[in-house]
């Protein structure tokens, strides 16, 4: 069970996913709920896109409790660097030390840059053609402020934690023409790492059945629309199929 | 028309879900305009799932003229037990008298122990693996404060008033990993109330509906991607098919 | 890059027919971010079904930057007339000259005859069988009020500005059986403005489009279930096609 406190816009996709990922959703955000609900969920997910003032609260009441009860917590940084209210939000709860940090190439590097301190560069939005390779080094550096893992996506995703790295190559174009699929990631990596019994293996085996069921569903599918229900399919079928789909390479 | 106060989650499908069976959505969570706009429609649908508090006072205006309007409202007690502003709400909506009250078990079972004043058991979120046989006393119990109707949802639903007891056994188990199923047969139940012309033949109808459509749609699924939109064309195509693909059994 | 303030209920398919249609949605609506957020933006949708107070403010922010910066600006006037805060609001933002207003006949003529000071018919929520012909002299008003253009849906859309009027005839009946058709056709019309180059050609490229890929959706579907995305992948791979699936009239 995800405690899912996520934008408006993907909260439908992402429970889907969640549910065909073999997990399930649930969606708290009023501020005095939140923390309540926290307190029986398995892993909560905090995506930042789009936050409402009273959804920041509940967001932080849920936080608080995954860190009281030692549950894994995601964040997914959505357009950080642009935006000044969700910025100064995810660089706040980096003291919270997220168990995973998922983003993309330039989300990673804008939270980066703005821990720092430094004036963050812009992303526009959620979509980056950014290569992974380009926030490798803020991931690392982020990783090692918080102790956890960081997950950057793209066509090849990188998850980066302490001396290890794994690329995960795979997936398909129609991934970024279908909204939700990276923050429903975010979910979903929330999921696994419960199910992987440690974040760096649970943050893996998300990317890879994303990239995996991404690979499957284009063969079927013959533009996004029908592509979104082939994928949510590949994700509920092919759990055991979806590795073959994807080349994986660890480094360090 | 019926008018939905839903939560954001499960506006989209809810208001697909109206369409494909014959009747019309609105949601406006507005408080100033929800009381505008119940004015105008023929039901009224108050699922509380993740409830801001500007909705809440939303939906009070809204039962206001449904019950002024002597119009058929729908309450959808949404994981009410284990969240204390929910389920205060749900409580306080029982003296407003429901035409229909539509949950899980574990929902109805906790709307009751709620009312009571017991401690309600905590529902985890909106689905629930009981058996709606459980939760029969309380619907009774629901159903015979309010004058209304109470249906139960699960493998067989079970729907309830005064001395009448019907059974409807059908679905596939791909609907619970469908978000919206269960809130989109509130909105539905509304509709059918005013087609059907009495709650309890609407809440019937609403249910064999929704069950045939999953049978149907089970069919020609490969997962729940492709069930979800092969269950909304059943639901369009179906309405005489559907009855036949249930069994109903009437008791007390 | 289309910022898209718009209802809740249709955020999820406006960003992915938005994506199909080869242009990127983002959708921020924090009424801090909303103006920093248009000032990156290539076009601004403003669709006012269900407005929150903080995002009444967002909208107002983001016109202001739109107009500042010279980019176009739709305005759906979702459900005008029968409601009193969104219809005080849109009538308010005529002032702000909108490049294109987006709407149906009811919505059009209520818009109207608002502006006029004069009692509105009240719209029930975002359909009307009304014909788009009962709106051309309000189109025509609206349009010489604001200078911009002014497009009426229907089964026969109608563009109107200056002494030019487009008439394209196509789609299907089960476009209106999918929610958020009508609201995603104001992203489009928002996108194609910058695409075309001009208001007027953009917003008769984005019906043309809609209209187009419904008749050649409806060719594949079983229902509105399946419509809808069969409809996505017809946008996503008709461009070139889709112009000859509608009958386009020109006139004055």
């Amino acid at each position: 069970m995800v405690h899912c406190l996520t934008n408006s816009v993907v909260q439908e996709i992402t429970a889907n996913v969640l549910l065909a990922a073999g997990a399930a959703p649930a969606m708290v955000s009023h501020p005095e709920e939140a923390g309540e609900f926290a307190a029986a969920a398995d892993a909560v997910l905090i995506n930042v896109g789009n936050p409402d003032p009273p959804v920041l609260e509940a967001m932080r009441s849920a936080v608080a409790q995954a860190r009281r009860r030692n549950i894994p917590w995601v964040l997914d940084p959505v357009a950080v660097g642009g935006l000044g209210v969700r910025t100064r939000f995810a660089v706040e709860l980096l003291d919270q030390k997220p168990t995973v940090i998922r983003g993309n190439a330039s989300e990673v590097r804008n939270l980066h840059v703005a821990h720092e301190g430094s004036d963050a560069q812009g992303g526009r939005g959620v979509d980056s053609t950014d290569d992974p390779e380009s926030a490798l080094e803020a991931g690392r550096a982020l990783a090692a402020l918080t102790g956890g893992v960081v997950a950057i996506s793209g066509p090849t995703d990188i998850i980066v934690s302490g001396g290890r790295v794994t690329r995960i190559t795979g997936g398909d174009e129609l991934m970024a023409l279908v909204i939700g699929t990276g923050c429903s990631l975010g979910a979903v990596t929330a999921a696994y790492c419960v199910a992987a019994g440690n974040p760096y293996d649970g943050a893996a085996a998300a990317h890879v059945a994303f990239s995996g069921a991404g690979a499957l569903a284009a063969k079927v599918s013959a533009g996004p629309g029908s592509f979104r229900n082939a994928w949510i399919d590949a994700l509920y079928n092919g759990s055991n199929a979806l590795p073959a789909l994807c080349e994986i390479e660890e480094g360090e």
